[in-house]
């Protein structure tokens, strides 16, 4: 975008803070989309057909912006920051194809997830190609350090993922065994892509650290306000399901906090809706309903808020700055989405 | 092992000689295993289970050895070419995870397949993460240079691997397809374990080149022979069943050798048993007698034999050692091992 464009644009910035992001990161994103689209090409059609899929259906790009954010704060040159936006974009998404066979998903942002569209063979495989194009990217920037915080992501990740399979029909899942699940499947990578793009843009050793707690944080937010929102009407209108979680009788925060205080009615609906997995027609309403009295759903986006002011006053060291400002907001954003 | 006590063993070398390579290679593959065993550690139990399953499982490491000897050639000192033979084999043992969860593998080295064991989630995810160790450990070693060589293996894997979707009930395959497929799945690791094992050791780049020859055509043959393997009762020995790519409907270079010359009833039991996909009992015993009978097995042999060649010519720039002879003997082997 031209420079007085953007000036202009920015003198009544959106108010949506992920916006303003991507208006302050000028052509970047724009570079981000060229790298992406033109690395996931490949002789075998499938690739880019069923990437492009996942790639082009509406996703925020929250991450690949926090990379070229947290680059830009720091006065980062050349074309470092968009390799490795893009490559966290294909961590990302080929983790969500893998998800998607794992969680046998119908839907993905509104629309048929890949799998049920190509089957889970392409799935598995396209992702694993996605993965190792970010890693060609990686190298390409040349930096074993940002390297090595990508890899260490993605191994955390998957471990994630593997703890994650022991929170179905666990009823005895605790909050920490949880926090544990979602700081590795969720907030590794958010904590990657922001520590990345501060140290490819050599920012100091504090600020990086900054940068990795500022995304740690904000990707336990993030994760928080999902996990709530699966039990929430608001969820229809974002173009996910409601309700995949009780379906896959995984156990979230806001299960663990009703069971934590729960009578024995409602242990007993726990029981038999997760622990042995007996869904009626029904119960999803009713489940909704006693995390919304019982509070537990409140609760969740009130621990999600303290993790967002976490994720703020890891700024405090980076220099004053609009993008700062906007990182700021997308941490406050995440939360009020619910609203 | 003991110096004097390996230099007395070499005496009366192994007839194998896989057997001499490990040999050759002295503590290192010790070594190896101690990396491969420590790294699949995880908080996640489920990972170092599922993992040690298949790594402990009497593969013959076979291409984390030429990694080995490669870099032993050529005088390596440190560690680095044992750490990038430990990534090697994670590679590899990530791809077959995947590769049975997609062909719904029943055995793996005449034992249950892993996705039969703990089903297709821990094996997709376990996967993933033994990817991403692979990816820690090439970091380590900090050279980019190995690092993308690796890096672009793993992509062309992936390509292979979607590639070679298209190879199943589709008759209209014809030989260069197959071979690109088999390029790409199988011998683009072994060119890259060959080749990053030279690097390491600061081999000059005419004998880096020579090994990553070396390794593709090995690769070539390894796979040749596979497939004929796959139509041969002495499979059965070597402890996975047979007619696997035949159930699967898997077109590979014997039915493509058999097609080209076949007359109307052979056409006829191909499109049956191939391309619908119907099996009676006694199509698989009918399949090796005309592939036998009409001289495709034989054929494809002799392919294999003359990759064998060309990879042993590769090693002509190479200083004369018995790790280069044990090199050439190894050529040999991959096919002789089908009598």
């Amino acid at each position: 975008m031209d420079n007085i464009v953007r000036e202009i644009a920015l003198l009544t910035p959106p108010e949506n803070p992920v916006e303003r992001l991507a208006l302050l990161a000028g052509d970047d994103l724009g570079a981000v989309d060229n790298v992406i689209h033109s690395r996931m090409l490949s002789e075998a059609a499938l690739i880019p057909d069923l990437a492009r899929h996942l790639v082009d259906s509406g996703g925020k790009r929250l991450r690949p912006l926090i990379t070229l954010a947290s680059a830009r704060q720091f006065h980062c040159s050349g074309d470092a920051h968009i390799k490795l936006a893009a490559a966290v974009e294909f961590i990302h998404t080929a983790t969500l194809l893998h998800d998607d066979v794992v969680d046998e998903s119908m839907l993905r942002r509104g629309r048929p997830a890949a799998n049920t569209l190509w089957g889970n063979k392409p799935s598995i495989l396209v992702g694993d190609f996605l993965f190792s194009r970010a890693f060609q990217l990686m190298v390409e920037v040349g930096s074993t350090i940002v390297l090595a915080i990508l890899a260490n992501a993605s191994a955390v990740i998957a471990e994630g993922e593997v703890l994650q399979l022991r929170m179905s029909r666990n009823l005895a899942i605790g909050e920490e065994h949880y926090l544990k699940v979602i700081s590795a499947k969720t907030a590794a990578l958010f904590a990657a892509a922001a520590e990345a793009g501060a140290h490819a843009a050599g920012a100091a050793l504090r600020q990086t650290e900054a940068m990795r707690s500022y995304g740690h944080n904000l990707g336990i937010a993030f994760q928080l306000v999902d996990d709530a929102l699966d039990y929430s009407g608001r969820q229809a209108v974002m173009g996910k399901s409601v309700g995949d979680d009780f379906r896959e009788a995984k156990v979230t925060l806001p299960v663990i906090l009703s069971l934590s205080r729960a009578g024995d009615d409602e242990r007993r609906f726990w029981r038999k809706t997760i622990e042995a997995g007996f869904q009626d027609e029904g119960d999803l309403s009713h489940a909704i309903e006693i995390l919304e009295r019982g509070g537990s759903l409140a609760e969740t986006i009130d621990r999600a808020r303290a993790y967002a002011r976490a994720a703020r006053q890891a700024l405090d060291v980076c220099p004053e700055s609009p993008i700062r400002s906007a990182l700021a907001d997308v941490a406050n954003f995440v939360v009020d989405r619910v609203y």
